[in-house]
């Protein structure tokens, strides 16, 4: 069987992956889970036929979106992950020893069930003592604003159906009134090169209520053009000015992306992104 | 007509584009030519079957391949091209006043003509007085060694077939006795994910000639993984510790993704990488 997966990543272009076998093919309450084993990159879960990882690529996404911003906090007990309830942001949230308590928001439990069973090694992580997994919605459990955080890692879908809220100034607001004077957020902000009005909006977003927002890039095979974002938000850390340098440095013996070059370098924009910035809406 | 291009990077997996018409399809000397007109990346040149530019994204390669050694270059005022025959290196060569003099040598006459004929805001800078076109094999110009140069820049296709004599040590010896003590070469190296090994080869040849090599890297979406490397190599002059920082601040006023951070930046690589560099082979 000459097995094809394509995702379109707009009406016009895509990317196909060719598929060894069909694994899970399920209706979660919230949306479509699919996962597939393909020969480049090793197994996938997609969500309404979207690629949300890949074995070979996951690395990337899940130490960019945690390393950066818990390694600019000076302290980080106590961090906050709405979504991911595939487990690898919370695996890399592990190797930081001075974290405390991880609280996991995850909308799905469906998914999270699936990846303990398919993905082992993405989803390690969720049954440390450290972990409490929180079955509910992100946005109504920021709107109880119950917690404080130091950190609020926003590992979502894309800003469309249920998960755009967690895009919005109002979802901002709450995450700002969760976090301490030395706190940090960070979201997943889609490829600018793919679609950089997204991009910008999101970017937007953030500054109409932090004081300091910084994206930053990572290469991601899989997804949109190969070409990611991260935007972060912060109060008082700068970015690239206050990394812990010496944790960074001793973190990178168990990373295969990060490492303190690769952050610093991470928030430097080509010029097309800088002036999308800049460009009035 | 609903028409599509699917490259392969590999029997696995591939990139497609939806196609609103075919502009040119050539046998030449050398290669298999054509052209097309894609809805989300413009117009496309393609040499037996795999994408060599686009409209869209062309910029990266061109602004990346060319300002970061002539911005290392405390005074380059000679450039050598080898391949390049679409332009688009030219193009951004004369957007440096204190060259005086771009050799290049490209193999096949057709494509330079196609490009002039189907790419002219590529191709624009192939007519200016400052260029002189040889139409000829690279590795034999190479040999001859009849000239010297101060940027000796390699923008070829990928290391199979012809090309593959331009990524092995006997050519780099040559351009090795081309340059001046503070000559740079630089090469397009392929994709460091898509293909690590072939990428750390292409470094370990470099790097068995020239006493400093370094690779550096680009986001370029239509090439494999969207994660392209440039290799390059000095005498001297370090990548980014000799930046001409003045000269580059006042350049980016014209790129649209160089910057002097992004030229610092791109030499950061992935832990993932620097461990494929030090491999025993």
């Amino acid at each position: 069987m000459d097995l094809w997966f394509t995702e379109k990543h707009s009406p016009n272009m895509g990317i196909t992956l060719r598929i060894k076998r069909c694994i899970l093919q399920q209706k979660t309450p919230y949306q479509q889970m699919d996962i597939l084993e393909s020969y480049e990159y090793g197994k996938i879960l997609l969500l309404d036929g979207l690629i949300m990882f890949t074995e070979r690529d996951e690395f990337v996404y899940h130490e960019m979106i945690v390393h950066v911003p818990l390694l600019i906090h000076p302290n980080p007990k106590n961090v906050l992950v709405i979504g991911g309830g595939d487990g690898g942001t919370v695996r890399e949230i592990l190797k930081h020893p001075e974290v405390e308590r991880i609280d996991l928001v995850e909308i799905d439990e469906d998914v999270m069930n699936a990846c303990m069973e398919y993905f082992p090694e993405v989803s390690q992580g969720l049954k440390d003592p450290k972990v409490r997994i929180l079955i509910e919605d992100g946005i109504e459990f920021m709107a109880k604003g119950d917690n404080r955080y130091d950190i609020v890692i926003i590992d979502s879908t894309d800003p469309i159906g249920p998960a755009k809220g967690l895009f919005e100034p109002k979802f901002y607001q709450n995450v700002d009134h969760t976090l301490g004077q030395e706190g940090i957020m960070v979201t997943q902000s889609e490829s600018p090169f793919q679609d950089p009005k997204l991009w910008s909006w999101i970017y937007k977003n953030i500054s109409s209520v932090f004081e300091k927002a910084f994206s930053y890039l990572a290469f991601i095979p899989t997804y949109p053009a190969g070409f990611w974002s991260f935007t972060l938000a912060s109060k008082v850390r700068h970015p690239t000015k206050d990394i812990r340098t010496e944790h960074a440095l001793k973190l990178s013996s168990t990373t295969r992306y990060y490492n303190p070059k690769v952050h610093k370098s991470a928030f430097s924009l080509p010029n097309f992104l800088k002036s999308e910035l800049t460009k009035p809406s």
